[in-house]
């Protein structure tokens, strides 16, 4: 049998495994990224944890490579850029870092671009050729499919829906701008709509006893389950915000189906709803009538990041 | 040699010619769209004008196809569906119809998409594999082009740019929405800007003596160029809706370059200087630096429509 490791590095934590080309994983670990500020030290306790969980029947002539998801990971030249949640600054060669360290061919791209890889080889996407992913999670990342490729773009980059705009004046992005939709649509989006709708309303809220902090997309899903008026309301300004700009989306790239992944999706008909009803709202007339699916992803959370990395080593190294 | 004909049919003119693969015309001729209520009598028209016009020394056996440009156009199925600016309602099955009256393989996609397929056949995309094209006449166009290829959408309608959300509460637009691009970025668009500029202002202008209906992008042009505030404020105020919508559409498909084609764009630095300062300046960070050029299309306004629509036979037919 044949394995991939998959590796995806996130703001918080970074997790990792090996799995076979049928999407079973044999082993998976994690660390925390934010303890490493160097990023050579940081990759050799990614190498020993793995070496550690490894089985031993696992030969390492059968690993065929190491496929990585990050933030602002170039896909083509192998490097990150700058990634504002990542503890390593300017333009890190990590693809080369890690196939020196491995002894293992390694391919990097985006963590959504990953995500969308996942979903097509194990999830929800399987039979489709032309679909977005939004993984929602701290920040907003996106990947495209058009005819069964990823959209990497010309410069490496394709795929950053979550900084599109919403408003010129509105909240502070951690990119450095002002009203990107991660902003609105994000585990942070949803608590800064929160706090801001528990600053505007009366509404006494399960949530007013729980700091910013504190505050978790889990959390806020329950209250809005359990009919709390400042959680339902948070969700379906989210949703409207959502489903505005998927608007937008569709008319690019015109795909079958938007996949949404991760905590906030998690919330079923409190998100998709909202969501749905303003997708169809604001979309152009002749892509109206349900055309494009909102769905939610098909994999489970805690596969997903590893199966999504690793699905780069059967699309382009076992090709090779 | 080989010939191909191309039909561009707008809510205004049609234009047909003929060509040869070096993009030389060696006939062309126009008709007024509206004046067909009924599109076969119209197909006929086009074909006894073409029949008229094509040199007696081009054999019928040599015409390898015909490819068309038009509004709502889908290049799976070869329809019409809805156009909103041509006479002829519901789903019209072009290709088949034009194929039986001149018996010759004929391949339809929409007006931006030839567009984009002519800029990089004979224009200013030549050496180019991922870029924008945004065709700025009556409506606002687009034809989107990832690693050499023209995105078509599983539907068959992607890049339709033009109806990306501006403003929810904003200007009404001919497909049923509100605040879509279109109607601030567009020879209309900007009619609408200048009535609303000269409106809210005290200042005299050139153009006010200008009735709307006569009122034209060239005559703001040449009012801006000769120093009409309400002109001048009227370009600045499209370039800004303009350059602000075009850092959503880069950061989807990332592209080298995005051009632009159609009188609007003959407006240069008045209208390029704005779009690309709040392109900038509303780019996703990783994103700046001028990596993205806005340039204008190296096609010829009175040649780009016939040789879009065409280079679809040297690409799509002639490739059989």
């Amino acid at each position: 049998m044949k394995y991939a490791i998959g590796i995806d590095i996130g703001g918080t934590n970074t997790k990792f495994g090996i799995s076979n080309e049928q999407g079973e994983i044999f082993a998976q670990g994690k660390i925390k990224t934010q303890e490493y500020s160097e990023i050579k030290p940081y990759i050799d306790t990614v190498y020993k944890e793995l070496e550690s969980i490894i089985p031993s029947n696992i030969d390492h002539a059968d690993i065929l490579g190491i496929g990585i998801g990050a933030p602002n990971a170039n896909f083509h030249d192998g490097t990150l850029v700058n990634p504002p949640n990542l503890p390593w600054k300017n333009i890190v060669p990590l693809a080369e870092i890690v196939k020196e360290r491995f002894e293992l061919p390694a391919i990097i791209t985006n963590d959504a671009n990953a995500a969308a890889l996942g979903e097509m080889t194990y999830g929800n996407a399987k039979h489709l050729k032309d679909f977005v992913v939004l993984t929602v999670g701290t920040g907003l990342g996106s990947g495209i499919v058009i005819n069964g490729e990823i959209v990497y773009g010309y410069h490496g980059f394709a795929g950053e829906l979550g900084h599109t705009l919403v408003n010129a004046n509105g909240r502070f992005c951690g990119c450095g701008k002002r009203g990107c939709l991660e902003t609105y649509v994000s585990a942070t989006g949803i608590r800064r709509t929160v706090y801001k709708l528990m600053a505007d309303y009366n509404e006494p809220s399960l949530l007013r006893s729980i700091s910013f902090d504190d505050l978790s997309t889990k959390t806020i899903t329950e209250a809005a389950k359990r009919g709390d008026h400042i959680a339902i309301e948070a969700f379906k300004y989210t949703g409207r915000v959502l489903g505005m700009k998927l608007s937008d989306f569709v008319v690019h790239t015109d795909p079958q189906a938007i996949f949404l992944l991760g905590g906030l999706a998690k919330a079923g008909k409190h998100l998709f709803e909202p969501a749905r009803e303003n997708l169809e709202k604001f979309l152009m007339p002749m892509f109206r009538g349900r055309k494009v699916r909102l769905l939610p992803s098909g994999l489970k959370d805690d596969d997903a990041p590893i199966l999504g990395a690793s699905s780069l080593v059967w699309k382009y190294i076992n090709a090779k």
